[in-house]
Order: structure tokens, then C-alpha cells, then sequence
């Protein structure tokens, strides 16, 4: 069993996509095909039913059985942080209890819908992180253009203060460079220091890694890029790293369309020999012939690229 | 079993709470006495599973064994619609085959975030319904406050149009006396006449009645008198209906704040001897001390005023 | 010129309405006679520029004339509140001023868009409040569903103690009762009291006096009843006043649609003599033939009720 | 004077800041080295009083006295549109009368707030356009996460057909490259072709240009880069201009950061030599030393790797 997480977590956990086949159901074959991959690739820990693994179109049932599966899979290689934001702190707790039972190392929570004041954030995070007791490490994700809640500094550090098992905050507003270099300079004000990992589609890794993130907690269809650039950058290699990153940047860009990235990320895991099929479930988007052409051209670039800088070709492509 | 719901449906449908012990689990001996106490009150239907249900708190597992509860304890007395609105279409059909084989006269589907344009709306509803079949009455849920879905009278229209199962429109954008009056008059633009019932918590009855609506769905906490104004209105005593109605105008008004009417709601029903616990599952509203002390003044008032006006005096109180 | 607004304010403050010509120009003879109006009515105080008087939609020239032709017509009898809000500091603070030169009591200002940390919203009123300095005295407007600001009582007791001009604070939201009563008993907390009067159309005004409430400030286009509704609370007759607001209550819930009221508020001036045109400006909400029918039964209803009760026939009707 | 603007309109229009002194004051001098700036570095248009024009902040007075400036300096040498956008329609017909008087080429309008279905969006701009009269050209601005109004390919058709003055279509929906390509073959379906500029503060020019984008129209503190991009574009080197575009993609993404993006291009404005202040107008975003210290290396990288590149260094860096 991989060990718990802790405040000490840093470089690339990949958000794992939820592979299906062609009639909607989950592909547990593309599924280890994925685990493998994203091991081969080099990632540091992995986040499992987040957004992009479209959870909430999951029924109860294969919540559980895909996270059992993906768990018995990297069989603790890795850590693996187990999405389980719900409508209902019931459901929330019983499938953070069925996790960290199956050998998750913690678990991510995203506000809810209606939290709009800093009393309702902190009070429905205290209840919900009091309901699963001080031994489930809890990852904090921040995600305002989902979620509709925005937590401030102050919040975040009452938060951290107050509950011991909070260890890692995902980072993912957007402009919120400011606010990631006041969260990481939240010990010199006496606060305890967590683990923070940025999202928002990997957009700004280089400029997060330079304002103290530790690290990337993102879907991008090329993890290995990102386990690069975080490896050169954690050897002092800062320009190296972001040469590299800037060399991908016109895909990060692309996949980071909100909404529609999830196809692009599916389709290129698919062209790269991870999954089978590329759907997603319904109601998901769909790339169209113009999508395909462009996502063509995107990568014909990137591979030409990488090979003039004298970089590394991607698997599978 | 119950007929199958058709455009011909009328009358009060009552929106469901879902009751709860203590302990945050499904209170079935309360949801007895309150599926009795719904069909005490004349109500000509009931909705079960919708936001009022706290349906997206409650596991797929509970969701099912709730609705079939409900529905052997109805027993094909009046007609039971049930929610199943959900993320994902594949839960949504799973949970409608599952409601229909256990006797439902038809399910609620509302939108869901993301949907803008007309295309999108219109998009997301034909492939739900075409993927549910035509044997699957539908009745389509406008609740913008919530889903924060617009729909068009032309949207609807359409929708009307291409899907014959589409039997029922309830009515809840706010404000929306206009839309409600254009959709009335569909059927005079060619347009198939459905059902529409409508909601906001009942504070607009009156008026809606006026302008044609076929009757009320919501989750007022004394559905009897919904369900006199309603015959009192089919009677054409359209002033006396409104008379009753205005007496309990205040405590309409009073349950129908958004997300805490629901405590309000459930106190109601436990004082009329329906509830055991009234909580609302977790994350939910709950009364205070000042709250229960304006519910009690309220509750008084109306008492006194039914009596003057030599009205009945609601059950359990 | 009246006095300067302070927490000592009480009472009912109308929101004004701004009258236009069918041409769209404002309408000067109207203003006078809706000014005369509304001190026949007795009002406490009036709030000219508000969203109900279509401020957004004068240029600034207009603003200040309408603003300098209203104050001078009252002539010092009630204090006059000007909503001075505005996408930029400059033009609130030069309004502003202009405002209190003119004998405003004081200046009324709400969030904007974009709000959404306790420490983003005490930062824009904290410079707004400071640029405009000691001398004037501003009220607070917390109206979420325009602004989509919402204001924790936390960050509204800490510019009370930051701001000695802050002197009224007008409550809006909705559902906000405990926030209400949480605010009222600020001062057992150690922070200065402040005036507060409500908003939502009136549609909880028996519930908010009861809770404390200072006073009303809304723009009922019966401001009468409100101030008799208000003396007889004020009075020690609690349920008198509340009898009387039951009586117009299904008036108060038909203009609170949020909107479109403002065509139902501006056409009942119309009929009650004050208003010549009751057009809003473009783009503004127009009633049409179902909307005329509505408000006639609704207003015979009001009459015959308030006959039946002995109770005061509104002027004009 | 300049040209109407019409459908044939093509490249780059760049969006004009509004300088201010320190003491938040229009600014003139820098003005005018703004204009001569922007033409030297090669633009085929401008706009101005846009939102990052800042100018929902500037008085009625100062809109009309920049717009004018602006015009005079120009000359008639580039066409030059101006943002009328306006709560109230008279403002923004008199705006509108104005710019075409000072030798405006066209206007162009926005949404406002609570336009939810077609027809609404439909019945908006209608009567907006009708007001306008047809010797004014329009450019409809699509723009949903500052207006809320989502605008389907249906009804900008629908607009297109109705209205002969709207000759241009500003696109910013993102994710938004189907939409895009659906707009762009609207002719096929009969509808009149109107000239297409994006949006998105340029991050998928490449894509959108490949799409059949006429051009761009956004306010990168880079122009000349998306001019010379557009050009290779347009003479048949997609993959050159691609190659130019993006060396420049690290910093079109940093300053795409929405409401804080204006502080890095004043900023940058600054930088080249051409604001004296590069301050926004109160309420409005402002650098730190962080931002100071990120920009300085994002801009150093850029001039390294154009050098490399042997591409065209930026003037005044």
C-alpha cells in the first residue's frame, strides 16, 4: 500500500482520465493500459474521478469499482488521491472510507455550488472534513469555474490551521498567480506549509514552479512533458525546463479548452495507444472533423519541433 | 399501476420531501405516514426524487429504494413522477427504466449547467429523450434559478413537436407569467397542447391559474390547500379560490425562500405530526432559535385568520 | 437642507422612481408631482438613483441634473439618499459630491461585479469609502442578485468598525433573515450600530421588524402602507401592522418579480395620477394586455379587501 | 475621413488602451504616442472604449473627448471602430451618432446582463441596430464571460439577415473554434458573409486564421507580432506565421489572464516607450514584484529566442 499523503508531496500527479468503450461502459482494459502508461510516463502520484474523469456521470457503483480497480493496478507504486466531491457529505464520506480502504493515499474535495461567503466555505469544509476524522489526508482543490466557490488566502490558512488532516491545496483560479505566492508564503505568517500543486491545465507551470509551487496537478495528454520540466526545474535547470514546456505550450493551450479538452486529452491518449475508444460519456463533447485536422497539424508541429530542439518524441505518436 | 402520465394531467402534484432519521438515513415509517398524509390532503399526484428530495444527496442505491418505496406504499392511487435528472444521461436512463417497471406514471428531467443556447437545450433534451424511447411519459423541468437553463417558449415548442412522450411542462422561471401565457397558447400556433404544471413555491397560483396553467407541482407543506384553490378554480370560483389562497399567501411567501424553505418545509411536516426528524440530509439548512419563533407566529396567524374566515383548520395543527 | 444621514435613521426611505416622456427624456413635471406624491404618502426618507430608477441608463449629465431637481423640490423636508454606484471610483466620488452640495443626506453604494473575497470586497469599499472621506454619509447596499456580491456579516461589521461614515446598511438579501438578526446584534459584539433598512420589495417587512429592522427601503408603489405598517410596529402594534401588510401582500409579492416590477411599480404611479408616461427607459420591461388584466384584478381585490377591513382607500385609485 | 467599415474588412485591430496621468486623468500625450505607435507597428484598424478600454469607467464626457482625440490623430489613415456598448440605448445611440460624426468607421456593441434566450438576444440588438439606423455599421461583439450572453450561430445569422449594417462579427466564445467554423460557413447556408475578427486575446490565432478568421481584433501589448502574423497568413505561409506566432505564445498567455491582463499591458505599453503611466483607472488591477519580476523574464526570454529565430526584435525593448 502506497503511503499516505503529507504535506511533504511534490512533483506531477496526473488527473486520470475514466476510459469507456463505444457502448458507455468502462473499459477496464484501456484502464490498465492508462495505469501503465502513466507510470511509464514517469508521474509522481495520480488523481483518479477528479472532473475530468467525469465522476459525476459515474453511478455509485463504478465510482467504486473503477477506483478499486485503478488502486489494485498501481498497487502502490505511486500515491493515488481519490476524488470524492458529492452533493451529499453522506456519499462524500462513504466513498473516502471505501478509498482509503482500498489504498488511496487521500482524498480531493471541491466546494459546492451556493458557498459564497468565507463563513459558508469554512463551515461546510470544517463539517465535512470533521465528518472524516483526522486520518483521511484531505487535498484541498480550488476550481471557481466549476464549482462557483472562491476561496480566499485567509480561508484557506483557517482551514490549513485548523484541520491537521489538510495537507495539500490544489491551486486552479485563474488569474491566481498572486494568490499561489501569498498561499506559499503562508508559513512565514505562522501557518502550517502544505503540499500545493496547480491546475488550471498546466497554462502556467513555468511560472508556478518559479513562485514555489511543488508541483502539477493536471489531465495533460503529454504527463511525461510535465515530469520533465518538473524534474529540470527541481535541478535548478529553471530555463531548460521552460524551453521544453514553451516547445508543448501550443497544446497545453489547446487541451486547456474548458469543457472541450476532455475530447482532445481522450482522443490524443487514444492516438498514442492508451485507450481504445476516445468517448466520453454523454453528455460529452465530440471532436468533428475540423478538430481532427487541427489536432493533426498541432502535433505534426510539436513532433517537428521536438525533434529540431533535439528532445525526447512522445510514445506512441 | 397508475396510468401512464399523458398531456391531460391536472391538478396538484406535490413535490416530496424525503424524510430522514436522525442518524441521516431514509426514514421510511415517516415516509408511510407521509405518503398518506400527501393522499389525506386530495393531492392528484406526487413528485418524488426532485431538489426538494435532496436527489443528488442520496446514493443511486437510496434513490432506488426510495422511489420503489414510495411507490408500493401510492400503490396506483394517483400518479407518481419521479426525478432523475443526473450528470450523466446513462444514470438518468437507468434510474427511469427502474422507476417506470416499479409503477412511475412518468419521470422530471430538468438541464443541466453548461447548457446556453437553444441549440445546446435543445440538444441535450432530444438525445436524453431519444435515448429514454417513447414509452417513457417525460415532463420537462424549467428551473433556471438552479440549472441556471433558459428555456424559450420556441425551445419547448419544438421539443413539444419532435417528442411525443414529452407530455408535461412545469413552469418555474421567475419571472414568467409571460412565458406561461405564450406556451398556453401554443396549441393556437399549431403546436400540441401538453400539460403544464406550474412552481416558485406556489406564490403566483392565483395569477398562473388565471392564465391557464393546469395545475401546481411543489412542495408547500399545506398541499390541501393547494389542492381547494385548485378545485375551487376548476369550479369557476375563481375569487373564492383566491381568497383562500391569500390567507396562506404569508406562510408561501415564508417557505418559499430558496435552499432554507426546505427546513421550513420539513418543521412543517413534522409539526403536523408527519415527519419524525426534520432534518435536512448534510449539507443542508437548519432553523434556529429565531426562525422557529417567526414559524410559530406565522403558523398562529394563519390559524386565526382561517378560523375568522370560517375555513378548515389544516390537520395536526 | 436636511440633516445629515446617521445610524440614528428609521423609517420608510422610497426608492424613487424616475420618470421619463414617451420620448425617453425625464420628465420634470412628473418628478414634482411623484416627489409631492411620496411625502403625501409620508414617507421617512426617499433614494433617488437606484437600479429601480433606472440610474445605469442616465448619462452622467442627467444624473445630476434629475438628482439637484428632486433634492430641491423636497427642500430639506426628508432626507434624501443618492445611489451614487458606478464601474468607476472617479465618477462615484465626483457624483458623490456633487450630491452633497446639492443637501443629499448621504450617498448609497453597492458592490460590482467581480467581487468575490471577503478581502476583494473590503478592499473596493474600503478605497471607495476612504476617496470619498469623512464627511459623507453612505448607506451599504447588499443586493446580491444584481451584484452578485455577497457580503458575510464579518466583512460588514469590520467596515463598520473601519468606517465612521458607513451609517446605514441596506440588507437585501434573500433568503436573509439570520443575517438580519446577525447584524442587528453586531452591537453585543462590540461593534458600533449602524441603520438598517430592507430591501427585497418589501416582501418580509413584518418579519424584518420584528427581527430588528430599522426601517424599509424599497419602492412599493403603495409607500403609504409601508409607513403605516411601520408606525403601528412601531407603535407596539405588531399584529396590526402586520394585518394591514397581508392585506397588500399579494400586491408586494406581484411587483417583487424582479425586472418586470419595475413596469408594474411605474404603471400603478401611472394610475394612481402620479406618472404621465410609465414607460421605462430602453431596454426596460413593457406590459401588455394579460399584464393590464392581472394588475386590474389584483388592485379591485386590494380595494374591496381594504374597504372590508376599514381599512385607508390609497390615493388616486 | 476613413472609410465606413464594411464586410470586406480584414487583419488586425487592435484594441486601444486609454492611458491615465498618476493621478488618473486622460492622459493626451501618451495618447497620441499610443496612436502613432500602433500605426507604426503596422495595425489595419483600432478600437476604442472597449472593455479593456476601460471605458464603463470613463464619464459620458471623457468617452466622447478620447473618442474624438483619438479619431483626430489617426486621420483617417486606419478605420477606426468605437465601443458604445451602454446599459441604456439612448446613451449608446447618441455615443454612436457622435463617433460617426468624429469620423468613426463603425460601432460596436456588446450584450448587457440578463439577455438569457434568442429572443431575447434576438429582440436586443434588434432594436438596438433599428435605433441606429442603417448608415451606422456594426460590429456585434460576442463576449460571454464579461456580458453572461451567450450568442448561437442561429441568431447571429438571424441578425445578419435582418440587418444590413451589421457588416462585422467580433468572436470570443472560448471554447469556440466550432463556432467559428460554423459562423464562417455561414454563406454556404445563404447567409450574408460579414467579416470575422477573434478575440481571446489572440491565444488561438493560428487556429482561428486556419479557420477562415478574417482577421483579429484584440489588445496584445505586442500588435505588430499579429500583424506580421496575419500577413505570412494571408500570403500563404501558415506554417512561418504559426512559427512567429508562437515564440510569442508564453506572453499572448500571460497577458490572456482576464482583468489582470490590462496591468501587463499597460505595463508592457510602458515598457516600449509608449504610456507614461501605465496605471488603470480605479477600481482596476496593479503589479506587484512578483508580476514585475515574471514579466521581466518572460520578456527576456522572448527577445532571446526572436534573435535566435532571427525574428523582428519589438521596438523600445
Amino acid at each position: 500500500m502506497a503511503e499516505r499523503l503529507t504535506e511533504a508531496a511534490r512533483g506531477v500527479y496526473v488527473i486520470s482520465a475514466t476510459p469507456f468503450t463505444d457502448r458507455g461502459e468502462i473499459d477496464y482494459p484501456s484502464t490498465d493500459r492508462m495505469v501503465d502508461f502513466y507510470l511509464a510516463e514517469g508521474v509522481h502520484g495520480m488523481t483518479v474521478l477528479g472532473v475530468m474523469g467525469e465522476a459525476p456521470k459515474l453511478s455509485d457503483t463504478e465510482q467504486t469499482a473503477f477506483m478499486r480497480h485503478v488502486l489494485a493496478r498501481v498497487d502502490g507504486r505511486i500515491p493515488v488521491i481519490v476524488g470524492v466531491s458529492n452533493p451529499g457529505t453522506d456519499n462524500l464520506v462513504a466513498l473516502s472510507r471505501a478509498a482509503m480502504d482500498a489504498g488511496a493515499a487521500g482524498v480531493m474535495i471541491a466546494g459546492i455550488r451556493g458557498l459564497e461567503t468565507e463563513e459558508q466555505i469554512h463551515g461546510y469544509f470544517s463539517r465535512v472534513i470533521d465528518r472524516l476524522g483526522p486520518e483521511i489526508p484531505v487535498c484541498l482543490q480550488d476550481y471557481p469555474p466549476t464549482t462557483g466557490v472562491n476561496m480566499s488566502v485567509a480561508v484557506v490558512e483557517r482551514l490549513i490551521d485548523e484541520q491537521p488532516s489538510l495537507v495539500m491545496f490544489k491551486h486552479e483560479e485563474c488569474p491566481g498567480h498572486r494568490k499561489l505566492s501569498r498561499l506559499r508564503r503562508s508559513p512565514e505568517r505562522g501557518h502550517r506549509r502544505v503540499s500545493i500543486l496547480t491546475g488550471n491545465g498546466g497554462l502556467y507551470v513555468p511560472q508556478e514552479l518559479a513562485r514555489g509551487a511543488d508541483g502539477i496537478m493536471t489531465g495533460f495528454a503529454f504527463p511525461g512533458m510535465l515530469v520533465e520540466v518538473w524534474e529540470r526545474f527541481a535541478a535548478g535547470n529553471a530555463e531548460a525546463a521552460e524551453d521544453l514546456f514553451d516547445l508543448y505550450l501550443p497544446l497545453v493551450r489547446h487541451e486547456q479548452q474548458i469543457g472541450f479538452g476532455l475530447a482532445l486529452r481522450k482522443e490524443t491518449l487514444r492516438r498514442r495507444g492508451v485507450l481504445t475508444c476516445p468517448a466520453a460519456r454523454d453528455p460529452g463533447p465530440r471532436m468533428d472533423a475540423d478538430d481532427h485536422a487541427e489536432l493533426d497539424r498541432l502535433v505534426a508541429r510539436l513532433l517537428s519541433k521536438l525533434e529540431a530542439a533535439g528532445e525526447t518524441r512522445p510514445s506512441g505518436l
